[in-house]
C-alpha cells in the first residue's frame, strides 16, 4: 500500500444536513453533529485485506454488497456518525440497550428535567393486540381518543406540579425527578459505527418494534443513512432488512414440496408440525411462519390452508 | 500445562447464600442466581501467561494482590456473576450505562408493569446541595417531609390509576405504561464478570454517586463479592477503592514541599493554583483538592489555609 | 417473581468431562476447564423478560428454538464457558479477532517459548483453490508432501536452533522470539459466553473457514457445546448453521418462478443477473450462489443452466 | 439545546499530515488515515450532560482537564482515528489484544505475505533482564551484536524461500505461510475512539511495554495525538501518564511520617513490609515501590534503606 497525502472521506449529501433537525413524535427530534467515512470508506478498508488494483466505482458498489451480503463486519465498522437525539426516556429505555454506542445524555441530577413529555394525539391510542402480547393493533375512536389526551395532559400538568414544588422546597434535583413519567423527553449525543447503526435499524425497524422507536429509526434510515452511504443503504434493503431467512426444515420441505407434496406432507409430520387438534390442525408457530412464506412465494401450501 | 480432570471452581460462601434476597431501598433487592470461579480462578489465569510451580494459598493472596495493584484485567475476567436485581427505574437508567454486562428485565410491553414506585421516607427526602451541582446534602425536616411523603403516596395513586384504567380500556401496554413514575420498580437478572463489576463498584459506591444506587452497589460489594473472591475485595478495597491519585502537578509539588515551602509556592503559582482575588485566594479545584490531600497526610499547605 | 434458596445451574454432561483433553491437529488441544449455566439458564433468562408459569420441559425446549429461530441474544450470554486451548499462533490470529472473548495467554516474554509448531503430515499439504482465492482445493501428491514435510521438520529445526542460541547469549526472550514460525503453538485460557460462541462456531465451523481453526470449533461444537447445551446446540444446527439466507430479489424471483418462468427472466434481466458474453451468460456471483439454492430446492433454472 | 446548521470538527493540525507516513522500526510505519472530532467535540459531548451557556477556549482546556482528573471516559470516545500502520506481527499479537478497536489486516490466505520481516541493527540486541522477567536491560556487545544480525538475515532468506518454494508448487497460500517468522510485517487499518487509544497508550507507551510496540505508541502519542487533540494530550500526560497511584497503606505510612517516623515504622510492620531476613530487610515488592516514591518526593525512608 502507498503513503500518499489525504484529504478526509465526506459525504457532501450528509453535509448538506449537517445539524437539520428532523422532527420525530410530538416534540423529539433527531439531529446529525459530525461523522466520519463514506461508501469509499468501507470498500478501501475491505481492499487492505485484499489488496487493490485501480478499481471503477460500478465496481464500489459491487464490492459494499457482496460485502453486506456475506455479513462481514469490520469495513462497516470504519464509519461512525454522531447523533444529538430527543427521545421520551421510555423509547430511550430500549435505545440505551445497544451497548457498542458511545453516549453522553442530559444529567437531571445537575439540571432541572426538560420541561416536556410524550404528548398523544387523541388519535393515536393503541390497542393492545390479542395475537402479538407485546404489540398493538389498531386504535381507539376518536370520543375515547380525546378523553385519553384530555386525561394525559391533566396528569402531566399535576406530575409536574409536584416537582416543581418539591425543587422550590429545595429537594434536590436527584431526588424530585423520582416521579417523572417515563415519556419525559432527554437528550443526548449517540455515536454508533456503522455496521453496529445497520444492527440497531433492522431491529428498530422492523414492524415488531414499538412505534415510538420505529420512528426514530426510520428517521435515521431513511434521512440519514441513504444519503450519508447511499450504496450501503441500498445492499442493507437488499440483503438484510428486505432478507428471509431459512431454516433447515423450511429449505428441506421446499425441496420436498418441488417434487411430491406428499413427501412434504410426511416431512412436516416428522417435523411436529402437523399434529391433529379439535378444530384441524393445532397451532404451530413454525408451520405459521413457513405458510406465509409459502403464500409470498405463490406456492400453494401442501396441507392446505 | 498438563491436563487433568476438573472439577468447577465455587465459593461454599457464595454458595451459603445463593437466591438470599438482600433488601435495598423500601421495595427493592439484590441477590445471586449465578455465578462462575473464585480467587482461585483468578490467580490460576494469570499463572497461564507467567507458568507456575506448586503455589501456597499465602502466595495466591499476594499474586491477587500484585494484579489488582498494577492493574490487570483479563484474569478478573475470569470470574462472573448474574444478579437478579429489582431496582427503581430511575436508578436503574444509571446501572444499564454499564456496557458490558448481559441483562435480561421485565417487558412491561409483554407483562403488566410491577405494581410498586419507590417511595420515600418522610425522613428521607435530601436538601439540594449547593457546592456540588449534582448532589444533595442534609435532609429536609420532619413536617415538610411527611408531607413531601403524603404527597407522593398521592401521587403514586394517581399516576397508578390512570395506568389501570388506560389497560382496562383496551390500551396497549407498550403505550398505557409511558406516564408511570420514573421511580417505578423494574426487575432484571444482570451478569457481569468480575473486572467490569468492581470497576462498577468503584464508581458506584463512591460517595459523588446517587444515594439509591449507592444502596445497592455498597450490598453488592459488601455482602456478595466480599464473600465470592476476599482476597481480591480485600485488594480492591486497599488498591483501588481506597486509593489515591497524584498527578503530575501533585507528585512535583509534594517533593517540592519537603525541600522548601517557598520552592513549592513558586511552583503553585507557576501551576496557576495561586491567583489572587478579592478576598484572598480565587477559588481553584485542583488546588483545593491537593489541600485536602496535604491535611489527609498531616502535612501544611505551604500557602496557609 | 419470588426469591428461593438456589443450586448453581450444572450439566452433568459437560461436568463428566471437565478438564479432559480433546486433541486438535498433530499436537493442539481444547479443554473445558469452567462454565457456567445450562440449557434452563437460557429460559428462565427469558422468561423474566416475559413472566413466567409452571413450565414442562417441553416447553423449554420450543423456548430455546423460538430464541434463536428469532436472533435473539441476551438469554445465551447468560452461559459462559472457559475453554484451555493450545493453537498454534497461525490459527489463533484468526482466533482473537473475536473481540468479546476474556483470553489469558502464555507470555513468551515471560516464558520460553512452547518447544513445538504445528507440524504437516504428508497427505495435508494443500493446493490453492482457483475460484476462491484465500481457499485450498484437495492435496499434492504423497511424494510431493514426504518432500514438503521433510522440509518443514528441518525448517523448525534451524529455526529452534537460532533461537535457542539466542537465549544462551543471553537476549532478551521478548527478542528472541522474533523469528519463530507463526505456526508455533501457544497455550491460553480463554472464556465466551455462549451467544458469542454460537457466533464463533457459525464462522468458524462454516467450510469457508480456514482447515486448522475449522478443526478446533468442529471439536468445541459437537464435543463440548453439543453437551453442555444440547436443546440449544440443536436449535443453532437448525435455524442458524444450516439455515439459508434469501436477498430481496431471490424471493421475489422465487415468487416469480412459481407464477411464470418469463416473468422470472424478465425479472432477473431487470436485476442485471442475465448480461450475455460471448459464451452465454456472463457470470454473476448473486445468480450463481442462487441458481445453486434453486438445485437444492429441486426447482428448474429458469434460464437454463 | 438549539439546532443549528454545522460543520464538521476538524483539526487544521492533523489534517496538515493526514497520510503521512511515520516510520516506525527498520521497514514499519504509521499514517492517519481519517478521524473525527477534536479538542472542542470532548468539551461539547461533555456539556450535553450539564447543560451550557457561551464558554470561552480557556474554559474548554480547563473542562478537558477536569474530565479526563476525575477519569470521565463518554465524551472522549466522541472522538475517533483511523491509522494504517504497518507492523511486525509478532508486535501486533500484543496490539490486537486492545478490544476496542476496528480492525481490516491483510489477509494472507488471499494474499501473499509481505516480503519483509522486521530486521535487527547489531547495535539493538537486547540482554534478558535479571530482576524483570518479562523485560529487557542493555545490549550485546557490537561484536555479538553482528553476528546475530548477520544469522537473522541468513534465517529470513532460508524461512521466505522455503515459503516461495511452497508457493511455486501450486501450495495454498494459507498454509504455506504457516512457517514465516512472526516478525513478518502485516498491515492493516485501525479505528479507536479517543478514550480507549489513551488507554492503549498508556500502557504500550509506558516502560514495561515492549520496546517494539513503544515505539509505534509513542509516535501515535507525540506525533498525532499532541497534534489532534493537544489540550486532551497535555491533560493525558499530566493526570495520567505521568501520575502516580497510591494504595490505602501508602497513603496511611505518609500521613504517620509526617507525625512520627516510629509510628510509621510500626504501620509498615503491621502491614508485614518489614519482616528481617538474614541479611538485612527481607524484599517486599509494595515496600520498595513505596521507597522509590518517598525518594522522588525528598522524604527520608524512616526504616533506612
Amino acid at each position: 500500500m502507498k503513503a500518499e497525502k489525504l484529504s478526509r472521506a465526506g459525504s457532501p449529501e450528509l453535509d448538506a444536513i449537517l445539524g437539520k433537525t428532523f422532527p420525530v413524535l410530538n416534540d423529539g427530534f433527531v439531529r446529525v453533529v459530525d461523522y466520519m467515512g463514506n461508501d469509499s470508506t468501507i470498500v478501501q478498508a475491505a481492499r487492505v485485506s485484499y489488496g487493490d488494483g485501480t478499481k471503477k466505482v460500478s465496481q464500489d458498489r459491487g464490492l459494499i454488497r457482496y460485502l453486506l451480503r456475506h455479513r462481514h463486519t469490520t469495513p462497516f465498522e470504519m464509519c461512525s456518525v454522531t447523533l444529538h437525539v430527543r427521545v421520551p426516556m421510555d423509547a430511550w429505555r430500549q435505545w440505551i440497550r445497544h451497548r457498542t454506542a458511545s453516549v453522553n445524555e442530559i444529567s437531571t441530577r445537575y439540571s432541572i428535567a426538560i420541561d416536556a413529555a410524550q404528548q398523544t394525539d387523541p388519535k393515536e391510542w393503541r390497542i393492545q393486540a390479542i395475537d402479538n402480547k407485546q404489540g398493538s393493533d389498531g386504535f381507539v375512536d376518536q370520543q375515547s381518543g380525546q378523553a385519553l389526551t384530555d386525561q394525559e395532559t391533566e396528569l402531566h400538568n399535576t406530575i409536574r406540579g409536584v416537582y416543581n414544588g418539591r425543587l422550590e422546597q429545595g429537594i434536590a434535583r436527584e431526588q424530585a425527578r423520582k416521579d417523572l413519567p417515563l415519556a419525559t423527553y432527554t437528550e443526548a449525543y449517540w455515536k454508533m459505527d456503522l455496521h453496529n447503526l445497520l444492527h440497531f435499524l433492522a431491529l428498530r425497524m422492523d414492524s415488531h418494534a414499538q412505534k415510538e422507536i420505529r420512528d426514530y429509526a426510520t428517521i435515521i434510515g431513511e434521512e440519514i443513512v441513504a444519503k450519508w452511504v447511499p450504496s450501503c443503504w441500498e445492499a442493507f434493503l437488499d440483503y438484510r432488512f428486505n432478507s428471509t431467512g431459512m431454516s433447515r426444515m423450511e429449505s428441506e420441505l421446499l425441496a420436498a414440496i418441488n417434487l411430491d407434496n406428499n413427501q412434504a406432507i410426511a416431512l412436516a409430520k416428522e417435523f411436529g408440525w402437523l399434529e391433529e387438534g379439535k378444530n384441524g390442525l393445532k397451532n404451530h408457530r413454525e408451520r405459521v411462519e413457513f405458510e406465509a412464506k409459502l403464500i409470498d412465494w405463490n406456492i400453494e401450501i401442501p396441507w392446505g390452508k
